[in-house]
């Protein structure tokens, strides 16, 4: 049994609970789903639909795409249903001989609009939209990753421990000058050794840029590294898993004021590690990050953290707010990421990728401050 | 009057015709809407209210961002409404002072489980969600360009243009030989010039790869214009603005199919720029390539092209859908982009930026087949 289909039984299993006899996913340019891709292999630009007789279609904007990538049971192009999702509800329920007045549930991303319209349309099918079925069902199990995920995050954490070790490397060497120059050579590098891309565009700012959560543009051709702070974020990206990590490169002579946000983040993101384990919540460890800045009355503008796999933010989420309930588990693989930010002397973040292990937390990544 | 306030001076006659006295515009990662940047300059993470009363109000996740970017009467973070677009609207329409009972719009993306929730929270408003409102509306205002888009537009497209020169140059002196090498080049000579970046990812695809639509990865370390047919697919991107552009590189021996298949896609190109000009309908002119290709028993297998700007696909459409009832104006930019695809023989596309003048079309790119 191939690892889609042993995802595909989890799906099937649960749609036969809920009494769901039809579920579909979309992963279109308007609306990212990489679940598509976990269940089935293809790596997007198709509708999947899983039949709770455990069969399933998929209907890829490009065949030969498909043929090449996609593990599942038949192949519809969507060109046969005119690219309408309308078309290929119906045409899935015709093949899978869905019985009348069957549930069919459809993404829970779907505009109001829309969902009137498939109301119209299908009305041989009871259609299902909501916030808490078939989707957080995939977001929870795809939270814990498998042996075949694991695999994937041994290479690209290795991966980016080498990029991150050469880059330190580089910039020392002043080979590395400008926010471009850092951008491709990991892009580079990462590609070299068999990675789809970056999970994201690189995030390289300058300490002009710095003061920025996310610097706009991402990156420019300015000077990266000089006196002050400077910030990376990047991912490397293979087989469809991201990897995540911000440095920040320091170069003396520091503010007072810019030796404290480092002090605060680097404790920060101590603490934050000391409690990733699982059976805790995630929100207890933001909460215990926010109050060891508020002691030295400073604010982060942004959440703890996040996880990250075939989406660079995914489940679980690290964060405070009051609606977050995720509990670490065994599998889980978050990021933390503590940062503060400052208009005048610049920010500073540091995040690893951690993977939530039996007994505790093993740190994947090897993201650091950099003085230069 | 800056030119975000000419653009919102638009939107708030519109508001005033149609009886709506608040309209919420959100663009964030999960659904972006440049209209936002549009209307405000901030270029993105934030939510714009616009009230009939002609007064904005910005909600930004990065407040700093904002404060560099903006154009708008007031900015409000959004951590002062704990990141909730609920606790915005009810701010927005206090600090507007908006009457019980209006007409607040919302994004016509918006997810139904959400649209369910805005209509609990928010009893004070009548709640629109549609696809005919303000959405349209806007897509329709940013369809013809400006005067200070197509200012934008002189620049992206010399940019384009000159960077293609030098790459059909360097890929003729063997100076970029991998996917990835075009790739970085492209990139490094676009922000050279100032631009943000590309407008997509670039999808350079070397001859096993080109019979893709969407080559996967988007470009990889392996090689690009060897013996056959690559394609190479790309966009900068300047003050927001995207250019969008394919090349074929086709070197010699070619099949026969290979000869043929450029013949008509070259053809269909020229068929579809000679019809480009104001009060043809753009479906008219995709039905006119389909007839060309299908007498040559061949189909392409997406639309012929589309507007662009803010966005790499935006208005108007140009393909054959019945629903297409797009007509050309002076001021829209398209791109016509015919292309063909086979599993063996590889795959060809050529496509440029065509501005709509009031006579014609003027093409602004200088995209073409490469024969090495």
């Amino acid at each position: 049994m191939s690892i889609y289909q042993t995802r595909r039984e989890q799906i099937y299993d649960w749609m036969a609970r809920e009494s769901i006899t039809l579920v579909m996913i979309s992963d279109f340019e308007d609306r990212r789903d990489p679940s598509v891709r976990w269940l089935s292999g293809q790596p997007g630009d198709a509708l999947l639909f899983l039949s709770v007789d455990r069969k399933s279609l998929l209907v890829p904007w490009d065949i030969n795409m498909a043929m090449l990538y996609a593990n599942v049971d038949s192949f519809i192009p969507y060109s046969e249903f005119n690219r309408s999702s309308i078309k290929a509800i119906k045409g899935a329920a015709a093949l899978f001989k869905t019985p009348l007045g069957s549930r069919v549930e459809i993404p829970p991303t779907t505009p109001y609009p829309q969902f009137l319209k498939y109301i119209e349309a299908v009305t041989d099918f009871d259609i299902i939209c909501r916030d808490n079925g078939a989707s957080p069902e995939m977001e929870k199990a795809r939270a814990v990753k498998d042996s075949e995920e694991l695999k994937i995050y041994q290479k690209v954490s290795a991966f980016t421990c080498d990029i991150t070790d050469l880059l330190e490397k580089q910039v020392r060497a002043g080979k590395l000058k400008t926010e471009a120059d850092i951008a491709h050579f990991i892009d580079a590098e990462g590609r070299k050794r068999g990675c789809e891309g970056t999970g994201f565009e690189t995030l390289a700012a300058g300490p002009d840029r710095s003061f920025g959560i996310h610097c706009f543009p991402a990156y420019t051709g300015g000077a990266f590294g000089g006196q002050g702070l400077s910030i990376l974020d990047y991912g490397l990206k293979h087989a469809g898993y991201t990897s995540d990590v911000t440095l920040t490169f320091a170069r003396e002579p520091l503010s007072k004021q810019q030796e404290k946000m480092l002090t605060l983040v680097e404790k920060a993101y101590n603490l934050a590690l000391a409690m990733a384990s699982p059976g805790i919540a995630t929100r207890d460890i933001a909460l215990a990050v926010e109050a060891h800045f508020a002691k030295a009355k400073k604010f982060m503008p942004h959440g703890l953290g996040h996880g990250i796999g075939l989406e660079a933010h995914e489940a679980p989420n690290v964060n405070t707010r009051a609606e977050n309930s995720w509990v670490l588990e065994p599998g889980m693989i978050i990021t933390l990421e503590p940062g503060l930010y400052d208009p005048v002397q610049g920010g500073c973040r540091l995040e690893n990728d951690v993977l939530i292990t039996e007994t505790g937390a093993e740190v994947l990544t090897n993201s650091r401050i950099i003085r230069l």
